[in-house]
Formats: structure tokens, C-alpha cells, sequence
């Protein structure tokens, strides 16, 4: 009978088939040690000398790293096991041997490891990792569905920008030309008008130049849209969001968490509420401890790190300079230099995780920043619509979800939290 | 208090406020009733001239449909009421006075809807399409995330063509080209070698030059991929899969599938097993009812849809030839001339919603298809590794999201079943 191996607490005394890959093997004389791995987990085969014929047991000797085989035998639970059980083999099945394998268990350079990406997806880090990411995707889509939200995708061909020129990746689209979305946001809005409460949940796609670890030209964000919500129902709505997401994770993952060695300590803190602060105020703090930072200028991630290294939970930035936020958020009424806008910051270094506001909806104010930026008013009719057809107050925001997982699992570059990272001059494998 | 109309159920006799846009309005002198939706459910609230001052009830009687509005009054049962609940206003505000609105519970010409969508979208069986396409890809990764499959997403931006030449996107990427995916499946078998069980779920392109019914150029798909799978094991999945998105959605949408008219009798007859039969038998069917096919050649919807009219259920199509299937498909050894693969074809002349098969796993094999099919070997070379490092019999399927929900909604044209479609010649808004 086939089992994975995290079924194996299961199947204790009973006689099982494990299917996978040959991930590591120790051998001393008359027994070999295969360690098994299947996708789920790894499990240690003993096989003696008699319980095989001696032709399979020499083979295995012989056996490279990441050969297939099934194996059968008697799984018995036992502490000093890597992940507690072993199978005492009765027989060995080699599906393939494998050619030498390039990846050892040893380190290797980066350039190399992003080269053969599809063959280190198999690492245990990896692996780990990429569970996580499955994990927090299924813990954003289960926050929303089950608080009234209906996903409505948004489109990747687009006919316009949405978050500014320099940064679009053109497409030919039969005889004319498409940009891939940098956010689903404008969309979003207009399923909230329709919907009530949505959330898209896509790929995005920004052209940038830059070679930071905190960037992919491909990433995955997730974008609430609500109408009648104000910026604090946007606040409200994002700690509740990142705590359930970050909660979960560490409810469901705590192997993988541990394969990754991460502290989780601070995790464990994030819950409602986050603390805010104005952009002010993080001026202010900015320039008493030193930084050289003016009124007007975005946070870059050395700003980003001082206000968090302040706070053990996300904090939460509002109202920024409209001069330095996109074209469609609202206006603070109390302050017209200020949008009602919120980033939120995340700890240990990992920079912004949430950007969201609610967005201004006038008609006429609307129109004005789209030509004060330069966009293109014809492609945006539609979008001015949802101003002239029963306009109403919204908000939301966007949630990276690679920086995310980089967070939770404390990898220091995101190209590790996506299982094909796109980059700079990285399109393959 | 906010009360979305989906709720209102639990607050009867209570004063809640209720937030959202005129949908319809009829008055006889002193009373006014007003259509409110809200994205949840539309709930008609009675405003009398006694409860509103003069100017707010004569302000109602010219607001133009899609006006946005607060409405506040005592919630109360009664059946004759379109949602089963009224509300007796105590207070009305006014958020926006919408312009003319364009799109009246007339009909109208489909450009002019399409041209629209942004709006479009607020109709009521355009609601409940979104609303049920929403719980489709719920039920969708349901499935599989209770089931051991791990969601792995594939990357959008890739080196080159899975699925043939002619019906690729080519993006500028920086310095070079790169080509929007037409399947996510080649990941997923590279994922599938790393994780066991997986499943990638996003969007999807193909240039097609064709304008149906059945055609999108931007499409969601479903991708699952086991390690250790046959095709057997593929049918086997594929049909339980079907199975319970339908039922689920039977479940779940009952008002939705109501607003649509869809005659349900046959969605509830979707239940494993499914027929199976062999290409040679549908070939055989074919001609014998006076089809003008050949042996070797694939099959149109005028097939498709003869095959389908036989059963009340979905149909598995299998061992097609080899010759009309893409060059990944694993060769069936009792007839070189066939692919083990499956298509499986929905009932009511929707087509094929799966396509599926066990995947060549032989490195040599692998190399000549890929010379036969002209794609470029270079760009496979990581996809060739799956076969030198740890090769093992593997299958998968992917299913059509739109062409899905497009059968579940009993509609004709998959246009309607995502948000904002895109078409040949349709890339806005």
C-alpha cells in the first residue's frame, strides 16, 4: 500500500510503499541507510544484506542522489529517525538511476543554485519554503472568503499603467499593444462597486532595473477592495489580515519553520493592533536619530529599517505626501498636501509588505492627477466611470506575498519564497 | 449599524443601515420603493413622505439608477419582497447623484456591454456569474490543499513555448524576449519531482486568432501534477475533481444559479464514475453517424459535441493519436501510434474543460519530440533534467477555468464567467 511520509504516524507495524528519490545514504558494511524522500517528508530505509538479493543490494551502494526508487517494508516508529519513522525494507525498486547529480548536499554559489532552480526546488530549504508559501496563500484566500470578500481577478493585459510609466513590460497584442498589470487594483475597484466587498489575487509584473533583494520582476500580491471603507477600515483591515495570516503559518508550519531555523519568537507578537504613526511623526524620528531625510521624500529601505527597528510588531506609516503616492489615492481633507494612504512595515528588515489608502473619489480631482501625471486619460475612461455612476467612498490595499513569506521564514532574498524567480536578466529556467 | 443585504436575514426587526447603489424604483404617490444593492443582495427599502423631509423624498424620485446611497430603517420579513426583506427608511442619504446611467435593465447589444464591462458588471446575472465563478476556484483549491497537494505556482514570464508556436505572446524583457505562458504544466512536473503532489492555478495565454464562443486569450487554468501517477490515476483524479467542484457549487449557489435560470437536473447527475471510451471507439461513433473525420485527426466542436450528446455525463476521451497531442505526452507501449492521454468533454456542447495525460518520462524519447515539434531544445534543457535526475512515470491534467464556469452557469458565451475579458480585438477596459 502506497503512503506518503507524513501519513507514516498512520501506518505504524503495518507494511507500506514509499515512492521518491534517494536524498541522502550512509552504509556501514552489511546494512545501508537510505534516506527517502517523497515531497512530503523523509524517511529512513534500512535494508540488510539478507533481505536483498545481492545484485539490488550492491546497486543501491552505488546509488546517486536523486535516483527513483520505491521501497517497501515494515515502517516502525523510532526518535532517533530524521522525521521519527524508519521502513525496514523488504524490497527496493529502482525506477531510474540517476546521472551525477549537480547539486550536493554541500553549498554551492548562487549563480549556480538559480541556474539548476528546478532541481534546488528539491532541497529540504526549499522545500520548507515553498510550503510556507502555499500555506500563507491558502491562510490570505481562507481570511477573505470567509468574511463575505468575493475574489474577482483582475486582467494582466492591460491598455494603460497603473503605477506609473517606467516600470511596464509591453506586449504585442495582435496588431496592437498591451502592458502586463503592475497592480489589480483599478479593477478591483470597479468589481467593488459591483461586488461589495472583492479581493484580487494575481500575478503583477514591474520592469525594474533594480537588483535588490527585495525585488522580482514577476510577484504574486493580493488586493482587497471595499467600498464604503475609510483609511481606518483599510488600517483595521490590514493588521487583522497580516496577524491571521502570520498565525496561521506558524499554527500549521511548524516543521517547516524549524527546517528553516527561524526564530520565531517574534512572530508570536503579531496581533492587533499595530502601532501607527504619521508620516510626520516618522519624519521627525528620522531626522533626531540622523537620518538625512527631508519632508516631501519617500522611505527607501534604510528609512524603512530605522522606523521598524523601533516597534516589535508591522507598523503602520499614514498619510504621506500625495507627491510621493500614486496618482489614485484621496486627498486627507484636513491637510490637501497629504494622501490617506497607510504602508505598512514590517519588522526585521524586510521593508514594506502593505501599501493601501482609500482613494479619492471625485471625479474632477481625479482628472486633474491623472493629467498631472501624465497618464493617458482615454485608456482611464472607464475608471472615471465608476466616479460619475454612483460614486462612493473605498479603500483597500495591496499585499506583496513573495516579501511576506520572506518575513515569515527569515530568508534574506526573495528570490527563494517563488518557485521560478523572475529577475534582472533571470527568465530561465 | 452596517448590515451587508446577505445578512439581513439576522437582524428582522431591528433598525440597521444598509450601503449601496439604486438598482430600481417604483413610486405610488406618498410611498417610494427603492431597489438598494449592495453587491450581497438587493433589499427594497419603503420610504414614506411622512419619515423623509420633503426635498430628501423628492430628491429620491429623480435619482437616476446607480445613484449611491445610505439607507437606514427597521429590517422586516416578508415574502412578496424581492430577497424576502424590506426596510422601512427612517433615513435616507444620498452619496453621489449618479449621471445617466448607460446600461438600463434593457437589454442591450453586446458591444455596447462589453465596452461597459466596468459596469456591466453590477447586473444581476453578471453578480451572481462572478459570485459563482468565485466559488468554483474556492472548491477548486479545496480540493486540492485538503488532499496533499501542494499549490506551486508557475512562473508567467517564460523562455519559451509549451504549447505550440503560433499562439504565443512575446514580451520585451529588458535587453530580451520572453513569452507569456500558455501552460504552467512543465513547472508543475519540475515542481512535482520537489514536492510529490502539486497543483499551479493562474492565469494563462494563447494568441489565438480565433473569435468563439470558447475562446479567451487571457484564461485561468488549474494544473495538477503527481509524481508516481499514471493515467489511470489521472482519469481517476480528474473525474472526482470535476465531481466536486459541481457539487460544491450546487451547494453553495443555490440564489446564484436561480437569478441565472439554470436548469440543474443534469449538474446533479456529475458524480464518478465517468464514461470512459478510446479515441478509436469516438472515431468509430463518429462515422458511423455520419461525421466526415479521418482516423489521425483532432477533434472540432461539432465533434466534441456529438461525442458529449451521448452521455449525461462529462466523457473521458483517451490514447489519442500522437500525432494531434503536444510533445510531452507519454506514448502508450500497446500502440506507438497513441498518447496516453485523456480529454474530458462537458455535456450541453461546452467541449473539452481537461486535458490530460501521463508524461513521457524517457530522456531519449523526449529529445526526439523535441526536434520533431521544432522547439527549441536549449530553452528545455532544465525540463530534459527532470529525466536525468530521478526520472519517474508522472501525470497531470489541466482544467479550463471559464469554460468550467461557463458550464456550471449554463452560459453561452465564456466572455461573461471573468471579470474583464480579453478577446481578439478586446483589450479594454
Amino acid at each position: 500500500m502506497h503512503a506518503y511520509v507524513e501519513e507514516l504516524a498512520k501506518h505504524v507495524g503495518q507494511e507500506v510503499t514509499v515512492k521518491g528519490w534517494l536524498y541522502n545514504r550512509r552504509s556501514s558494511g552489511k546494512i545501508q541507510f537510505l534516506q527517502v524522500r517523497d515531497g512530503t517528508g523523509i524517511v529512513q530505509c534500512i535494508l540488510t544484506e539478507d533481505a536483498a538479493d545481492k545484485s539490488r543490494f550492491e546497486a543501491c551502494e552505488h546509488l546517486p542522489q536523486e535516483s527513483s526508487l520505491v521501497v517497501t517494508g515494515v515502517c516502525r516508529a523510532d526518535k532517533r529517525a530524521p522525521g521519527g519513522f524508519e521502513l525496514t525494507a523488504r524490497e527496493v525498486s529502482i525506477v531510474q538511476v540517476a546521472q551525477n547529480y549537480p547539486i550536493s548536499l554541500q553549498s554551492h554559489g548562487i549563480g549556480f543554485l538559480m541556474e539548476h532552480r528546478h532541481l534546488w526546488l528539491r532541497s529540504r530549504k526549499q522545500v520548507a519554503t515553498l510550503r510556507i508559501r502555499a500555506t500563507v496563500i491558502k491562510a490570505i484566500r481562507d481570511f477573505f472568503d470567509s468574511r463575505g470578500f468575493i475574489l474577482a481577478d483582475s486582467p494582466i493585459l492591460t491598455p494603460a499603467a497603473c503605477e506609473g510609466t517606467s516600470t511596464l513590460f509591453e506586449v504585442g497584442y495582435f496588431d496592437d499593444k498591451a502592458y502586463l498589470s503592475q497592480s489589480g487594483q483599478l479593477y478591483a475597484e470597479a468589481a467593488a462597486m459591483a461586488l461589495g466587498k472583492v479581493y484580487c489575487f494575481g500575478p503583477t509584473f514591474r520592469a525594474e532595473r533594480s537588483k535588490t533583494r527585495r525585488h522580482l520582476t514577476e510577484f504574486w500580491m493580493v488586493e482587497p477592495e471595499v467600498a464604503f471603507a475609510d483609511l481606518d477600515d483599510v488600517m483595521r483591515l490590514a493588521e487583522e489580515f497580516i496577524s491571521f495570516i502570520v498565525s496561521t503559518t506558524l499554527g500549521r508550519c511548524k516543521e517547516e519553520l524549524k527546517v528553516l531555523e527561524r526564530d520565531t519568537v517574534r512572530l508570536e507578537k503579531v496581533t492587533p493592533p499595530f502601532p501607527r504613526i504619521s508620516y510626520d511623526e516618522a519624519i521627525k524620528m528620522l531626522t533626531e536619530s540622523g537620518h538625512d531625510i527631508k519632508w516631501g521624500g519617500d522611505f527607501g529601505a534604510p528609512e524603512e529599517t530605522a522606523i521598524s527597528d523601533r516597534y516589535e510588531k508591522p507598523v503602520m506609516v499614514h498619510r504621506y505626501p500625495m507627491a510621493c503616492k500614486a496618482f489614485y489615492m484621496k486627498t486627507d481633507p484636513q491637510d490637501e498636501r497629504l494622501a490617506l494612504c497607510v504602508d505598512v512595515i514590517a519588522p526585521e528588515g524586510v521593508g514594506e509588505i502593505i501599501g493601501g489608502s482609500q482613494r479619492e473619489d471625485r471625479l474632477e480631482v481625479l482628472e486633474k492627477r491623472i493629467a498631472e501625471n501624465n497618464l493617458s486619460k482615454e485608456s482611464l475612461e472607464w475608471y472615471l466611470d465608476l466616479r460619475r455612476f454612483g460614486s462612493v467612498p473605498h479603500g483597500g490595499f495591496g499585499l506583496g506575498l513573495e516579501r511576506t513569506v520572506a518575513w515569515i521564514c527569515g530568508t534574506e532574498h526573495i528570490r527563494e519564497t517563488i518557485p521560478f524567480p523572475r529577475m534582472l536578466y533571470r527568465i530561465y529556467p
